[in-house]
């Protein structure tokens, strides 16, 4: 199966990286794009229209966070993510399996699925590849992903470490199958999930046999636990080598600027990551020039914006001095206005990565971030 | 002294409710208006481009709480209330007086001033009329407020009251004539405060002595601490037949509706409360149908906006299953989306008032919004 809608066509390439454009039934998202994180259907602190400002083409929502509450019925009943959210742009919605999986000794897994307790109120649930895509389905998502099973790497049990890591991606995959199977809604895109922890190996084994079962994009999953970069760059790439270029890439959960321009020069396409929003509502600021750690004392009577080079709402009004009280003071409006900073940096950072591809200059990009990595206002 | 660069006219009557026009140098205030309180220098999760987009004129602030953070030093420095916030337009400042003397145990109140512990570190700070006035000077509020001593009246205690209000009111007589002295400049107004407790008769001498000491206008303190609203009105009444028809009048820190449109039948042109917040963080709306308590799961599936014939941001784009969901699983947005609404319908309620003066029709008004007090949507 194959959705209707969609389309993706590689616009530009610069290198491995690569721009272009992932039209869906709800609008076009040029890409490479970062997708702001929705858990509940919204982005913390941040209402819709502003998102819109910051230049949010497309949301994330969690399948898992949604049945919990309101419930997929409800969702559906007030329009979908869409109706429901206020948001009209593309939606895609993450399985849950990743949460679920986090759950531990709450959590236990069988071919079947995942059985958990909810952290709310105790009540045992479930969730199977087809009751994800089902939910899914009920969301109305533009992308849905398939339910994985994500294994986080133990370093105290290291002998078996790579059997577990060869379990979990097969298990990811006979799950592929059936979420390709249990779609029904001719106008929802499903993206594949890659497994295989820190092998290379099992990563290009597990792409390729996702690339069986046929999905309309691809996604590596499983990063960002704690590998070195140079390592996952590595991970990534050999995923990337079985994965077919027409389709799209993403990065699940990465969203620090030098994860996004490592990412984008391995040739990915689509990012989410909660950490702007976290670290705003924690007054760590990225900016043109480093990181900024906005409650410090230091910017208690400074009246320049947090970034001058930035052309946020927060930017274009606030002092780091008030920015820094409010923050202080455990004011919302100061987790608020940091978000949004960082948000439109990230946002920003992707646009300015598309440029950069298409005028062949991404590596003096990368470059840049990189070189700020260590940097601090 | 008398500051320049204000001017109060009233450019229409209807009974004793007046509608008029406020200029400061920051603006002019078209009255009767409400303030929203930025009690820190911000409105509880609202931003202020949202807050000028919703009709705010005029914002209070508190000195005793700026004092504290971040002090009135690095917002003079940082370009004073209007820089340091980036609200361009007029600002009021509470003294501060109401704030501390709700310290209680903490507090010591003698002829000079007040010496208490700050909640925040314990250290003993001191507020006196003139600090109080000095402080506000830094800050660079359009319009201060005298410290007042604000008597709470205790059931427990019924022989000593008469006493303890006569105490008070005369106290902040005192205090009056040493804030009136105590300024230096000329382009910030200053209001008096009446206080007198309960007792008509206290209220009228307040106001009295107070317009003998002059000022810019006149506020009504102390009021709101649970007295009836038949007797609310007796007591602001009697205060206002001794205030000069030419200056402004503020009723301190109450902001229902229904007081709302009491006082503006009885002549009041200035208010500020928290309630529209505070009521929007704990789901709590008002609409024109009556109250709706928001978190209700009778709207889990409501797709109709939380007040149908609002105008604002939240009733344009939420639903009420929406805003249901938000608040429940206590996302800040919930807040924001319903303290934008209750902003929007207060200030509008004014607006409409403002409308309804100058067309004759105020008591109209005010039999619809007493009509509504007792009705749940």
């Amino acid at each position: 199966m194959k959705a209707s809608g969609f389309c993706f066509e590689v616009t530009a390439r610069d290198g491995a990286a690569r721009s272009g454009r992932l039209a869906t039934p709800h609008g076009v998202v040029e890409t490479p794009a970062f997708m702001c994180v929705a858990t509940y259907g919204a982005v913390r602190g941040v209402s819709m229209p502003v998102l819109e400002g910051l230049g949010a083409q497309i949301l994330l929502a969690n399948t898992y966070h949604l049945h919990e509450r309101p419930g997929e019925d409800t969702i559906a009943g007030l329009g979908g993510l869409h109706g429901f959210s206020g948001f009209g742009g593309p939606w895609l919605t993450d399985s849950g399996g990743y949460q679920v999986t986090s759950l531990a000794d709450r959590m236990q897994l069988d071919e079947d699925g995942i059985t958990f307790s909810s952290p709310l109120d105790g009540t045992r649930r479930s969730l199977t590849p087809e009751s994800a895509i089902a939910i899914q389905e009920k969301l109305g998502a533009d992308i849905a992903m398939v339910l994985d099973v994500c294994h986080r790497p133990r370093p105290d049990a290291k002998e078996s470490e790579s059997r577990r890591m060869r379990e979990a991606m097969e298990q990811t995959l006979r799950w592929a199958r059936r979420s390709a199977a249990a779609r029904s809604r001719p106008d929802q895109a499903v993206f594949g999930i890659v497994q295989g922890g820190l092998s290379a190996e099992l990563r290009r084994t597990s792409a390729a046999g996702t690339v069986d079962v046929g999905f309309d994009g691809y996604a590596h999953g499983g990063l960002g636990l704690g590998e070195p970069r140079s390592q996952r760059g590595e991970l990534i790439e050999a995923a990337q080598a079985a994965l077919p270029e027409e389709r799209p890439r993403y990065l699940m959960g990465l969203g620090h600027p030098i994860d996004l321009v490592d990412a984008v020069a391995a040739g990915v396409d689509l990012f989410d990551c909660v950490v702007p929003t976290r670290n705003g509502r924690h007054g760590v600021l990225f900016t043109s020039r480093g990181r900024l750690q906005a409650k410090s004392a230091r910017f208690r009577d400074d009246p320049r914006p947090p970034d001058p080079d930035c052309d946020c709402a927060t930017c274009s009004r606030v002092s780091r001095g008030y920015l820094r009280h409010l923050l202080s003071i455990g004011e919302s409006l100061g987790a608020q206005l940091a978000s949004v900073h960082n948000l439109r940096f990230t946002l920003r950072l992707l646009e300015r990565a598309r440029a950069a591809i298409a005028a062949g200059t991404f590596a003096a990009l990368r470059r840049e971030v990189a070189a700020l990595e260590d940097a601090r206002v």
